[in-house]
Order: structure tokens, then sequence, then C-alpha cells
């Protein structure tokens, strides 16, 4: 469900594995079921939700996270007993929790969260190699049924992601602090430069700001679904510019350099870390 | 002076032009010396400072900003009347003080901002197109001899630059927000992002925190000689990411959507303007 980037994207990277398994799309928008058929994003593209999932044996939700609890409790009743369903969402703490609550008890929810994507949106933009070598986090509570978790392991692995299973809990808080907060850091300082500076922007303004770009829907629904992290990492993002800002005021070239340095220092670890796991290219 | 990636890719910039310019290079680290002479980056590589400046028609200064003062004085005295000074330093107002200070009044001091070069640093990284479509700012005070300035501004167009005059209190002020202020910004995002969480990081909070790899004493220097700009808009990023922490704290959609999407918009509208001035590749 939602043929967007990551909705068709992941029907291609399925076809293209050529294990002739069916593929079945939809959008709520009559457009895009129409453009996702001209582009022949899926086997079939369906013209009702109902007809989307009825024969599934997994079921994805691609579309905004907001609207994920009204589709659990629209399709629970069209589902097969034993379907695997899932979904792409950047949070998983509420989708675990309106899953147990909305989704009957004949089928398996697990969570996912493949880290691919652009600030590009749309089924124009979905390409079949978008997972090769992405991360996949995998998301597992006590109630979770294991051999369903197996199975969406091997699934995202077979399109080329490589997993990793966590809590919600802890996926929640850390990609706060590596994606929901880079977000909210880039679009504050795009709001704090003036329309006048802004002609003179160079690389380093252009990559800092990158995200900023991306779909503020998409976003709102981030923030929305993981508010005490988001919160708390935006503060700690505000503590450090106050550190740097006092060592500037005070002309503290100790506490500058020390700063800075930390920052260059963790930076280029990670940097290494990435090159060596090949996640970098 | 300083055989940096920017000091480096001007020299061989200027012997890339075939207008057989002596360009004489220096450094005070004897192995740089002997790297860019291996590497041919200048016709000469002097071995003192006086060597390197006492013929020059112009001096450009290509070192770390804290040493500009202790330079202007040092060459005061081995200048010919008539040369012309400039720097390519990424802070101005102060640059013009300590040259209206320290340089005799028989040459003619210009600022110059080439906005080139890269996280990475040496002149084992220098190109000779570094300056090719990159803008350069020229500042002029009052006092800038105006032959002098129209000199330079030919000189750095003959490279490939693109320049556009202003002064250095409007430099300071418009690149603290768009240069200074986003690398501090990217460090306070390393800086409040914990190690477990790093590994974790993908494509945008690469993207987002990669000025922060830039070398900590350049970007010491920077802080040291903006602090008031900086600080004011270090301050208005902390006042942008309350707003929106404050939208995620009260749930408040209609101001969440509002914050983001007038990042998105602005941000388009930098890379539309961008694109349209040839100035993204």
């Amino acid at each position: 469900m939602g043929m967007g980037l990551l909705g068709a994207s992941i029907t291609l990277a399925i076809s293209r594995g050529g294990l002739s398994i069916k593929t079945v799309g939809y959008s709520h928008r009559e457009e895009t079921r129409g453009r996702s058929r001209e582009l022949g994003v899926a086997t079939v593209i369906a013209e009702t939700l109902e007809e989307c999932v009825r024969e599934a044996d997994i079921v994805i939700l691609a579309t905004p996270i907001r609207i994920f609890e009204g589709l659990f409790r629209e399709i629970s009743g069209w589902l097969k007993p034993g379907c695997i369903v899932t979904d792409v969402g950047s949070t998983k703490t509420e989708v675990h929790r309106w899953a147990a609550k909305s989704l009957n008890r004949e089928v398996y929810y697990v969570g996912s969260h493949p880290i691919a994507g652009s600030e590009k949106r749309g089924v124009e933009f979905a390409r079949d190699d978008l997972l090769v070598g992405a991360r996949c986090i995998l998301t597992q509570v006590a109630s979770t049924h294991k051999p369903s978790l197996d199975l969406l392991d091997s699934f995202w692995r077979s399109l080329g992601a490589k997993t990793i299973v966590m809590s919600p809990r802890q996926h929640d808080r850390i990609y706060a602090m590596v994606s929901h907060v880079p977000h909210v850091t880039a679009a504050a300082l795009v709001n704090a430069t003036g329309a006048d500076s802004m002609p003179f922007a160079g690389k380093g303004f252009i990559d800092t700001s990158r995200v900023a770009s991306g779909p503020s829907n998409i976003w709102m629904d981030i923030l929305l679904s993981n508010p005490e992290n988001i919160s708390k990492g935006v503060g700690r993002v505000i503590k450090e510019l106050e550190k740097i800002r006092e060592a500037v005021d005070n002309h503290d070239e100790a506490a500058i350099e020390r700063l800075l340095e930390k920052a260059r220092k963790r930076r280029s670890d990670l940097i290494e870390y990435k090159v060596r796991n090949k996640e970098l290219f």
C-alpha cells in the first residue's frame, strides 16, 4: 500500500529477483494508480484496498505513518489468517501499539524500517536497486511471532538489505538522533537564514541543509510519532550549540578547539566505520 | 604564503592560464616546501618569507587567519611599493583592520574570499580547476585603492571565479549565516549524538554533518575572527530549534507543518536559484 518512491522500489526489487512472486500495489490516488500501471512497477495495481490485500501473504504499508492506524483497522477483516503485516515507517513504537490494538490475532505484525530513500518522492523515482546495501531495521516486542520475524528478515535480505533486529523503543531512540533530529536541525538552520544571505550559500550550506528538502507531510508524521525522543535530542543539540556559542562569546580558544576537534574526530571515526562496512559508496 | 589546498590550487591555476606569470610559494614547514616542490605546484618554492614576497606584484595570504596580523607586520618592510596584498580568509572585518594597522602605506590591501575548498586539506589535494565557477568575494572599505581592487577582480576572474564586491561587514554578516553557523550546527549535532547511535547514521546524518570534518584550527580562527555575527546566528538557530521543539511537545500539527514546509520551500528556492545560475554541478 502506497506507491511512492519506497513502496514502488520494493515491488520493483521483488520483480527483479525473478522469484515469480506476485506483487500487488495500491494507491488511494487514481492518478498514482494510473502512473504505476504505466511504469509497470508491480504485477497488478489494485483498484481497491480490499483487492490489494485479500490474497496477500505479506502486506507492506508504505504510506505516511499517520494513516497506519486507520489502515490496520480497515484491512484487518480482509487479511488471510497467517498473513504477515509490516510497514516501512521511520518510527516504530507507536506503530507496534497501533498494530496490537487494530489487527486481528490471526495475522502477524513485525515492524520494518528500510533506511533507503532520498529527498525525492513519487513512483517516478522508484528504482529496483534502492534497497541494495541499505540497512533495514526489524523491530520486535515480546509478543512478536518469531517465524514471521525470520521470514521478513529473509525477505529484506533477498532484496539486498542488511537487516538488524531490535526493540521499537531502541529503534526510536537511535533514529531520533541520527535521522529525525538532523532533519529538525537542517530545517532550523534554513529558517534562521535570511533570504538576502541565501544566494551566497555554498556547498557547505547546501549539504548541511539537504534533508530539509524532504516532504513535510512525511516528516510531520515522524515528528508526531516520536516526540519524546526528538524533543530530548533537539534539547541536546541546543545544549551543544550553547556550549560553542559561550566559548565564542568568551573568546575561549581552548574550549572552541576542544568542541570542534571532538566533532571532527567523531565524524572521521564514523566515516571510517562506514567505509570499513562498505556502507558508503 | 601557505601551500595548503587553496594556496597551492591558486598557484596551479595561475600556471594553467599559460600567462607565464611567476608564482612563488612558501610554507613555514620544511616538509610542505619539499612536498610542494615535488608536486611542482609553483614556479618557485621560496626558502624564506622574505624571498617569497620581495619581488611580488601580488601577495596572497593563504594561511590560517590567526597569523595574518603577524605576517602583515613581518612582510610589510620587504614589499615593493605598489604591491597588492590580499588573502583568502573566510572572515574579512578583522583582516581589514589588521592590514590597515600593520602594512605600510605604499602597498594596497584588498580582501578576497574565494568560496572554494573542501573538508580535505593539504597541498596533495590541490587542483588547478578548484576556482572554476567558484564565487569570490572581494571586500573594500572607504580607503581601498580602486585600481588594485579592479586588478584583483580581473585576477580572480582569470582563474575562473565569479567575483562580487562588498564591504567586509556585509561579508562577515552573510558568511556567518551561510557558512560559519552551519559549521557550528554540524559540530553541535555530532557532539550531541551518542557513540552507540553513530553506526546507524545514514546519508542524511552524513550530509548534515559533513562540514564538521573541516580542520578545527582553520575553523577556530574563523569563529574567533567573526564572533559577534556567529554568536547572533547561533542564537537564531537555537530559537528556530526551540520553535520546532515546542510544536513537537505540544503535538501542534499545524505549527510543525508550517515550520517544516517553510524550510522545504526556502531550500527548494535556493536550489532552483543555484541551478539557474549554474553554481551547482
